[in-house]
């Protein structure tokens, strides 16, 4: 989507699927990159010029920026690294670098921070990009339909489709079941996101509203964080209706009730990395290129 | 979608789960519907008024139409009846009712054909109304679109998408692929065909200029009924590209020379049925009740 | 749009700013072009290497093509010429050039056929053209939304449209106020157009049911060449309803009862040329193009 | 678009017809409403129960609202009232009635909010509105795609247009272009922003990397609130490009360098008012009605 500036010399340490890919399109973009914790499974899947090494005793003193994976760890205590054949424990990496180091990662927690605190290391949480949380919003919607096709015997096209929340997701979900002939409304508390909707093109409704006519619907998608689908509006769906829960933990829908209800809801996370690694892997390539156009010269 | 003018006497005989929604669907427009050949795993499915036979013994002198599957039979021999608990051979059908009765029935060869002359009995192929084809176009794009979402690691959107053949299911498909996002390209002989996808906002490519470009595509969805994705097309592709193949026997790739190149293809027959079938009876139900008002009358 | 397999040799006689364009583009294909009936007002606005000839005596023996305007002819003697200092007779036309040449005009009757005929002279009509006429729906349609945009105090967003006929026209025409937000219902005869339309994800009605809701609309977009909106279906209209009609003569209005109702009919015609007379001539100039390419040593 | 929760008594005093279309909206929703200011030309344009006062001394004592037009006053001293037979002077208003009393009125001034607070009279702006200013991206998008399509010999179809900012108006008009055809580029200083244009199936660009490609549009809409278009630019662009500059004064182009090089620039303000006044009534009036759903029971 958009190259660096100028070569950067970049150090990948981690990562799943969505990584493989952030680094080859790191390398083609004209940077210098070499990766530690990819030895398993996948050596055949990297660009040519790609420095893989096989141990952390191999690293330069100094790159233009150290990158772990989105989660950075799963455990709190390892890098998260599904193809390395040992483990690379959080804290080899701040031993092993020099002070001069910037650390890219995803998904911070207050250990990270502090250790790079402590080790006066600058560290950059990409998952708090917003133009990442905007573009990851095109593989979630994409990822939301796939599913909502997979499970419903009936089209998108012509189905009545409710979208809870204008958000980043909201949007982008809306205008995507919209262009495959959806019949979308959106739901939401704040007048101005209901405006939004209704500029393009899709019907509106406030969510203090949704009882009305919440029996219509046959596919609920939920991209509020808090328990919009509760007891009650459950009560007052179709029994065939398909509810699809975008939110994290701990969702918007109250799954027990739904269950009791005998109603299908697919709670989907992750999506991104599920449904299409490859784009996911791009955004997270073309976010830290922002990064480093924007710390350059920064220490 | 549409009603009866007014209230029909139907019997339904044989099919799948496109005929169950057929057959609710005719209920609920308000029809007298009787079915035979759905006794096994499927009693509950039906609305309440549907007169569930057990015998042909029980049918009725006179329908205003009896409705045969589609398509109509699997070997040749008896009525395509995956829940009936017996065969229902299709020389008993012919035999059991009156001269008066009209049939209505889904991809006629010329078996039955001869046989509804040799027994005067009037008899309609709804297979053959391009409403129902074209209808039909939209459960197989969007079914298209399912497997693309399934069988790639990237998204759909900013995808590069040739889609071969501009009649109804490349039209729906591509309107379909655009409003996700992706960048369609419809590929047509005729260059009114080409000025149509021009006005729909598409690329658009001469078939026979197609090997100067198709090195760009991600996923190449055929819809053409002859062989146009060769050896000599193949040889241009992206190793990674996806085809899908939604032209009827014998298809539009060279399968053999895809697979030795190890590109993936998948040839995706019958979509309707598959992946919605309540839409796909619907469509079924709706082009039997345009059948039905325009014979009205006729015998 | 395209180009010219190979470098031709033609001669523009005559036409308006169309014809202007159709001239450059041509050239910029590649070809060598020399044009007729271009000596006032418009001195300035050709390409460079357009040779501009005074008179007819200048022409050579053969072009690969000599192209008339669109339509040839105003009053069935002269060449519709409005840019020529004096007038281009059509008789000239035929006596000047020798039978090895080949005429190219827009809209042929049966006088000129005649005249090619008794000339021995190969004549092509660009109006038949499907692709033409597919192509200019563009600038039809977007004529049509300016000025509902001119005529009404409202946005054509959320607005409630009715498009009567599902050809060409209004096929695009739905499309775009369908891009603009506009509620669309496509009103057509045949099952299969309806069909489409629902396929596209607008409102369908039959032309036989219009007078249920036809109180509901704000615009009404005709593009049926019959009388449609006759007598009853104006009385059930909204009073400050806008009318545009597209169909050629005679209509399909009934403009005096409009009048008597004081409803606002808009009759336009011939859009393309009024509205974007640049992208007119583009589609001219391919369409020539194609032609060209088709009838290659055809003689 | 939506009703007051319960019936209200409100004046209107003065505005143009986006008011009056205001007004009559309010009545439909079942508010009681009397309007001053009013007694030219217009009086046959309200609905049977709207009660004209003929003077200020009609008024009631108490109303949930006394409304003010948008802007409430063009000279500072007399509210902005074209169809009144005489002055209003802004005074008389709040000397006439009582401090229970609640004003709404469009783009106050500090003068409007000393007199308020010395009268203490609770005053609302409703130009404030994010809902309203929303819902005015509509008119406002419409509007400039009216002018683009009058003022260009070409279709806004496959044209080149570049839509700089990516705020309310940006999003919408973006949308419209893309409905109609348009191949759409969407400038943008913020990377989120560029990712959401990316994400509703645009290309995009950074502000600061506009040079490479500026010569390519067809159309230049700009939204920003700053000097974007200026002599760098002006001189890299296409001689025939149309430029429309949607910013509010000072405006986002530098229309001396535009004039000098002879490049054609239409200045569109207020756009609502002028091409839509009805649909400008509407968001008015239901912008009201959110003010009043709001302040319930605030005094």
């Amino acid at each position: 989507m958009r190259n660096f500036t100028e070569t950067k010399n970049i150090l990948f340490v981690g990562g799943d699927r969505r990584q493989i890919r952030a680094i080859n399109e790191t390398v083609k973009n004209g940077n210098t990159v070499s990766i530690l914790g990819f030895d398993t499974d996948v050596e055949g899947e990297f660009e040519d010029n790609v420095q893989i090494l096989g141990d952390w005793s191999e690293i330069e003193a100094l790159y233009d920026a150290i990158i772990l994976p989105l989660p950075y760890t799963m455990d709190g205590r390892t890098i998260n690294a599904p193809f390395s054949k040992r483990e690379i424990v959080i804290n080899e990496v701040f031993d092993g670098i020099s002070k001069k180091n910037k650390i890219i990662a995803g998904r911070c927690d207050n250990k990270i921070k502090t250790m790079a605190e402590s080790h006066r290391i600058m560290l950059i949480d990409y998952i708090c990009r917003e133009e990442l949380a905007m573009m990851n919003a095109i593989p979630t919607a994409e990822g939301a339909i796939q599913i909502a096709m997979e499970e419903t015997p009936f089209t998108i096209h012509s189905s009545k489709c409710l979208v809870i929340g204008n958000g980043r997701i909201g949007k982008v979900l809306s205008k995507m079941l919209h262009g495959i002939g959806a019949k979308v409304t959106v739901a939401a508390r704040k007048k101005v996101d209901l405006a939004y909707g209704f500029a393009m093109g899709l019907e509106t409704t406030a969510i203090d509203r949704l009882d009305d006519k919440i029996g219509e619907y046959d596919i609920v998608f939920n991209t509020a964080p808090s328990l919009i689908v509760d007891y009650a509006l459950l009560s007052k769906m179709k029994k065939e209706v398909l509810i699809i829960d975008l939110a994290s933990k701990p969702g918007g829908v109250d799954f027990d009730e739904a269950r009791r209800k005998g109603i299908k809801v697919v709670w989907a996370l992750s999506l991104p990395g599920k449904v299409a690694p490859d784009t996911a892997g791009e955004i997270i390539s073309s976010t830290i290129a922002n990064i480093l156009d924007e710390t350059e010269g920064i220490e």
